[in-house]
C-alpha cells in the first residue's frame, strides 16, 4: 500500500461522522485487509449494559468496506449491499476491535467477511462474524 | 397489549444507551409488531453524507428484536442471534423509520424481518430489509 | 406479462436439469412474482424424512431469481450473488410451493424474497423465507 | 473421533435420501470440522450447465451441519435454522468439495461456515461461502 492509498482510506473513514461518534479508529491498513477499533463507551450499550450491537455491526461493516476498498482504483468508493452478523458472544470489555477481509474482490461485487472481537482486560474473545458484499462505485 | 407489556418493552429500550446516542423513540407496540423512529443526525453519517449503514442496522435490529419481544412471557428478555440486512437505497432525508415483525414466534428462536424507511420531505422510501433471528433469554 | 417474455423465463427454468431431478415446475408467471411447485419425493429427503433443506433452498431460490428475471430485458439472465434461508419448520407434507418476489429491482443488482410453503394434505405451512441478491447478466 | 461418533455421523448422512440422489459422500471427519464430495452431475445443473446453486447450497449446509454434530452428545441431531450463501464462481468442472467448520459450538445455538470448492482438471477454486446457525435437537 502507498501513501496515496491509505490516505483514501483514511480520507474517507474521517468523513464518517458515526465512526468519531464511537470513537472508532482505523488501527492497520493491509492489501485486502483492514482493523478498525472502538471502544465500548458508555453511549453504546444495549439494555443489559454490554456493548450494542449496533457497535458491532458498525465496525464490522466498516472494516470489512475498507478492506473491500483496498482492492480498488483510487477513483473509487464502496457500499455495503448486504451483510448477515452472527452474535457469538456478549461485547464484554473495554473495547472491540474488527478484522475486515476480502475473500473475492470484483469489478461489480467483492466478497467480504469480517471478524470482530471483544478485549477486556487484554483477553481477547471472538463476539461476531459477518459476511457480506460490497459494491465499488464512482465516488 | 397490556400496560405492563408495553411498559417492560419500554424499559428495555430506555436502557440501551446507544438508543439514547441515536435519539432514537418507539412510536408503536402492537403484538408481534413495533416501530422505532430515529433522526438522521450530524453524528451518524456515512463518508458521503448519508445515514450510516450502522444507524439503520441499529434501529432495524431493535425493532426485530422488540417486535420478538412482544410475544414472550414478561420475565424475558432477547437476543439477537443473527442478522442479515440488504440495504437498498441511500438513508436520505431528515429521518428513519424502522417497523420490525414477528414471522415465526417459538420459546428457542424467533424469527423476525424488520423494513426501515428513510423520510425526506414527508415522502418514505423503503432503504433496507432484515431478516433475523432473536433468542429468548431470562432476564 | 407477453408470450415473448413468459416463454423466456420457461425456457430458462427448463435448461436446469435440477429442476427436472426434482420434479419441479413453474405454476405462476406475473411481473416481479413467480411460484414454484415441486413435491417432496422420496429422493429429496433428509435423515428424518421430510424435505431436504436443499430442496427448499432449490425452489425459493429459483423462484425468486425468475421474479426478478421478468423485471429485466429479454437479452438478459440473471445469477444469485448471495441468498439467506431462514428455515421455520420441518418440510412435511406431499410438495412444496415457493413463491418468490421482487423487493428492489435494479441494472445492477436485484433484491429478492421468497416465501417456501410446505402442503400437507391440503393445509399449507410457511416453512421458509429468503432473502437475496440477484445479479443481472448478459446471457 | 472414536468410531462410535463418526458412525452417527454417517448413519444420519445415509439417512438423507437427497446425498444419494447427488451421489454425494462424506470424504472426511474431524472434530469440527467435515468434508463432502459431489460430482456435478447431468442432473444437476442451472440454465448455463454449470452446477446448480442448489447443489453448492446442499453439500455446503450438509457439512456445516454435521461439523456441527462433531461437536453434540451422540443421542444428538442437529437441524439447519439459517444460512446464508454467497456465491463467488460458477460451479464449472468435474466435482464440487465442501469444507465445513464449527465458529462457536453450543448446546442451544451453534455458529457454522462452509466453503465450497469445485474441482476441475484438478484445479479447486472456492466457488462459495456459507455461514449459518445449527440447533442441536435431541433425536
Amino acid at each position: 500500500m502507498n501513501i496515496e492509498e491509505v490516505t483514501r482510506i483514511q480520507t474517507s473513514f474521517d468523513a464518517q461522522t458515526m465512526m468519531a461518534t464511537f470513537d472508532a479508529r482505523i488501527i492497520d491498513i493491509q492489501r485486502g485487509s483492514v482493523r478498525i477499533e472502538a471502544p465500548i463507551s458508555p453511549g453504546a450499550r444495549q439494555q443489559q449494559g454490554f456493548g450494542h450491537a449496533g457497535l458491532t455491526f458498525s465496525i464490522g461493516d466498516s472494516a470489512a468496506g475498507y478492506a473491500a476498498l483496498t482492492m480498488l482504483p483510487l477513483h473509487q468508493e464502496v457500499v455495503t449491499a448486504e451483510i448477515k452478523i452472527n452474535l457469538l458472544a456478549p461485547a464484554r470489555g473495554e473495547k472491540l476491535i474488527s478484522v475486515g477481509k476480502v475473500v473475492k474482490p470484483g469489478k461489480r461485487l467483492c466478497v467480504v467477511t469480517a471478524e470482530v472481537y471483544a478485549v477486556e482486560q487484554g483477553v481477547q474473545t471472538l463476539i461476531a462474524l459477518l459476511q457480506g458484499t460490497m459494491v465499488p462505485v464512482t465516488a
